[in-house]
C-alpha cells in the first residue's frame, strides 16, 4: 500500500514576525487561502494517498497545533519526535513504523512548508513515482525544473535516462547551494534540477539503504523491532531517538547510494524559504508590490511586500522601494528585502532586548 | 476673579492614524506621560486658576470624551458648541457666560493641543498677564520667542514697550505664516514672536472689543442677556450659535483693535502641529530618530519617528531615513516625513477606499 510521510517539525525564524517559535512557517496561511502550508500539503496528497495512510512526523512541542490544524489525521498517524535530529532519523523511524504495518509499503516523503501550484502535475508525478519505486529497489527524488538561477536551493544533476521512463534519470550528483555564476551555468545546462526534498521509495528499500550507508542510525531504530505500531513504540522512541545522530537524509543516504533516481517535474514549486521568495511567488501590482492577504493604500512604492496578519488592519505606505513590511501579532518589521538574511539575527536581538513574548 | 477657557473642539487629521475623527489630537497622550494634551493643559493652568473656574468649550460630539478625560470639571463648566464656527464665536460665548457669573472676571483663553515644557515660566506669564489686563481695558496675547525660522506659525510684531512692564509691548502687526526667507528675517530681527493663540483680557474688555470690531457676532450672543449661566442657556445657544459668522478671533478682533498688547515669553512651546513638529520637540537618539512612547529595535535608521499606540507592540526597522512610522489601532502609516502634508488627502483616500472605521 502507498503511504505518505509529511515532515512538519521544522523551526525557522525567517518569517518573523509571522512565524514564531510556537508557530513556525508550516502552520501559517501565507496566501490567505484559509489553509496553512501544512494543511495545503495534506490536502494535496489526499488524491494519491488516503488520509488513514498519511503520517505526520513532528516535534512534540507542535502536537497540539498539528491536532488543531489536521483533526482528520488519526492519532496513531502522528509521530512525535522527542528531539530534533534532522531528516535522517525522522525518515528511518517512519520507515520502521510503516513497514511494521505493511511490509510491502511504499512511501512518499514530503516537506510541509512548500508551495506547489500545479496540483495535477504533482499528483501525476507521485503516481508515476510510486509505480517507479514499486518496480524495484530504487530511491527516487523529485527534481524541479529550474526557472531561474536560484542560489538558495541544492541542485540534482541528472545522469543516464531510464529506458522507457520519460523524465526518470539516474542521479549523477547532488550539489550544495551554488553561487550565482554557477547557478546560471546550472540553469543553462538543462541538466540540473532543484532538490525539493520530496522522496519516494519502498519502506524496505530505504531501510536497506540505511543499513548500507548509515548503519549507526539504522541500528538505533532496528533495535525496536516488534514495538513499532504497538503501544510500546512511543516509550521506545522517547528513549532511543535522542541517541540517533543528527543528519540529513541527503548526507546520510542519497549522496552515497547507487540506486538513486530523479524524476524531473514542473510543479510550480517554491520552498517559500524567505520573505523574498514569498515576494517572488506572489502576484505583483504594476510596480512590483505584493500585498499578502491585506489591505494597503500605497503611493510611490515599488518592489515592496506587505503582509499583515490582522485582517481588520490597513496599511498606508509611501516612498518604499524594495522593502518588507510584515505586521503580525505584537510586532512590526520594516526592512529592506536585501537585508532579509539578517532576520535570524534580528530575532535573537529581539529576544534579548524585549523577551520571549516577541519571538 | 480669574477664569480660564480651554478651547478643545478642534478637529484635524494630521496625526492620523493616531488622531481619529472621534479622537482628535487634543485627546491623545503623545508623549506617554499618562495625560492627554488637553489633560496636561488643564493640569498646567490649575496653579493659576482653580478647577471650578476652568471652562471647556468644545464641540458637542466630544462631550463624552471630555467628561471621561476631565471628570473633575463641573458639568456647568463644559460649554458644548452645536456647530463649528472657529474661535471668535467660541470666545464671545465664553465671555458672555463668564461675565454673567462675575462682571469683574478676567479670562485666559488657551488652546488645548499645544506643548508647554516650561511650566513655571507659563505660570509666571499668566500671573503677570492677568495683572496687566486687570489694570485696564487691554487685550493681551502671548508671543513666543522664536527659536527657529518656522513657516508654520503666524507671527506677532512687537511695537512700543509698555513703560514699567518688562516684556510687554504694543502689537505693531499680526502676520500670516511667512515663507522661509521671511521667517529667517523675522527670527533675526528679534521683533517677531510666534502667535500661540493664548489670550488674556477682562470679560468686559473682550465684549467691548466685539462690539466695536465684530458687531455681527456680538449681536448674536448679546441677544441672550439674562440666560447665561442659567438653565436656559443651552437652548438659546443651540438656536443662535449656528447663526454666528465663522471667524477666528485674530481676524475678528485682534488685528483690528488698537488696545492689543503682547507679552513676550519663553515657554518651551510647540503647537505640535504635525508629525514633523512632534519629531522636532521629542528627544532624539544619535541618528535623529525619535521613538514616541514605544519599543523599537532599529538598525541603520535616521531622522525617523516611530509612534506606536499599543504599548505591547514592538517595531523592528532597518534602512529608513526621514520616515514617519505611526501604528495606531487598526492602521499603520509609513511615509516620508517630507510628505506629511499629504496626510489629509491620505485620510480622505482611506475613507473612500476602506470606509469610516479607519478614520
Amino acid at each position: 500500500m502507498r503511504y505518505c510521510v509529511i515532515m512538519c517539525g521544522g523551526v525557522g525564524s525567517r518569517f518573523w514576525p509571522f512565524s514564531r517559535e510556537e508557530k513556525p512557517k508550516q502552520f501559517l496561511d501565507f496566501f490567505g487561502t484559509g489553509r496553512s502550508l501544512l494543511q495545503a500539503t495534506f490536502d494535496r496528497v489526499l488524491e494519491v494517498v488516503p488520509a488513514e495512510r498519511v503520517l505526520l512526523v513532528t516535534n512534540r512541542r507542535y502536537a497540539a497545533t498539528i491536532r488543531e490544524q489536521l483533526p482528520e489525521v488519526p492519532e496513531e498517524n502522528i509521530l512525535l519526535e522527542p528531539a530534533r535530529r534532522n531528516t535522517a532519523p525522522c525518515i528511518c523511524w517512519a520507515a520502521h513504523h510503516i513497514i511494521a504495518r505493511d511490509p510491502e509499503a511504499s512511501i512518499v516523503t514530503l516537506p510541509s512548508d512548500h508551495l506547489v501550484l500545479k496540483e495535477r502535475a504533482f499528483h501525476e508525478a507521485l503516481r508515476r513515482g510510486f509505480e517507479f519505486v514499486e518496480g524495484g529497489d530504487r530511491l527516487l527524488t523529485l527534481g524541479i525544473k529550474p526557472t531561474s538561477p536560484q542560489t538558495g536551493y541544492g541542485y540534482i544533476q541528472q545522469g543516464a535516462a531510464v529506458e522507457g521512463e520519460a523524465d526518470f534519470f539516474k542521479v549523477k550528483s547532488f550539489t550544495e547551494k551554488p553561487n550565482i555564476e554557477l547557478a546560471k551555468v546550472f540553469l543553462e545546462s538543462g541538466e540540473f534540477f532543484w532538490n525539493a526534498g520530496m522522496f519516494l521509495w519502498k519502506a524496505s528499500a530505504i531501510i536497506e539503504a540505511f543499513r548500507r550507508h548509515d548503519p549507526a542510525t539504522l541500528d538505533v531504530f532496528a533495535a525496536g523491532a516488534g514495538c513499532y505500531s504497538t503501544p510500546a513504540e512511543m516509550e521506545f522512541i522517547d528513549r532511543v531517538f535522542p541517541t540517533a545522530p543528527s543528519n540529513s537524509i541527503d548526507y546520510a543516504v542519497m549522496e552515497k547510494a547507487r540506486n538513486v533516481y530523479v524524476e524531473t517535474v514542473d510543479l510550480g514549486w517554491s520552498d517559500v524559504g524567505s520573505w523574498k521568495a514569498l515576494h517572488e511567488v506572489s502576484p505583483h501590482d504594476g510596480n512590483g508590490n505584493v500585498t499578502q492577504n491585506c489591505r494597503v493604500l500605497q503611493h510611490d512604492c515599488h518592489n515592496t511586500l506587505f503582509a499583515v496578519s490582522d485582517p481588520d488592519r490597513i496599511v498606508v505606505a509611501s516612498g518604499l522601494d524594495g522593502y518588507i513590511v510584515a505586521d503580525a501579532g505584537n510586532a512590526l518589521l520594516i526592512c529592506p528585502a536585501s537585508e532579509e538574511q539578517r532576520i535570524r539575527q534580528v530575532v535573537n536581538d529581539v529576544k534579548e532586548r524585549f523577551g520571549e513574548d516577541f519571538i
